[in-house]
């Protein structure tokens, strides 16, 4: 399993309209082929950015298969207005689970 | 409960004796005030970077109490040799559980 991260960067006084569009974007991702979790966080230091982090079983699950579904369309349809810059996304493999 | 995200850039050549290290050091974060979790993620696009995630009750417990004792300057000889740029350091808080 890995796990997709995604810098997204809003408007903070937008913050609870995107935050309800993400719970809404939650059965989008809970639908889509090898997705096995999302969280959304918010960051301390600057309110205006979240790191939304999706599990996925292989990065073509999200990158590919993902990205050329409808599901992609409607996910970016709903969150794709509050973004204020491109999301950067990336992602990980854990390699120590330390306790 | 908040997390502390530290992204850590090392000399990938030196990635197995980095990984060693942070298990090691996994005893200082478990002794720890207020740590309640830690983990270790190595980004698959750039092998060099690493983000270290540690759960905490609060911000404080992380920048004052473990900053000023014993355990910060034991994980700092183990994990700074490694160290190839200053680590950076932001905090986030979950405002969704998706699923």
């Amino acid at each position: 399993m890995i796990t997709e991260i995604a810098q997204i960067t809003i408007d903070p006084a937008q913050a609870q309209a995107f935050e309800h569009a993400v719970a809404q974007a939650s059965d989008i991702f809970r639908a889509a082929a090898g997705c096995r979790g999302m969280r959304l966080e918010r960051m301390i230091e600057d309110p205006a950015k979240y790191t939304l982090r999706i599990q996925w079983d292989s990065v073509e699950d999200h990158m590919v298969t993902f990205r050329n579904s409808e599901g992609f369309q409607a996910w970016r349809a709903l969150a794709s207005p509050f973004f204020v810059a491109a999301p950067i996304v990336e992602h990980s493999r854990e390699v120590l689970h330390g306790f």
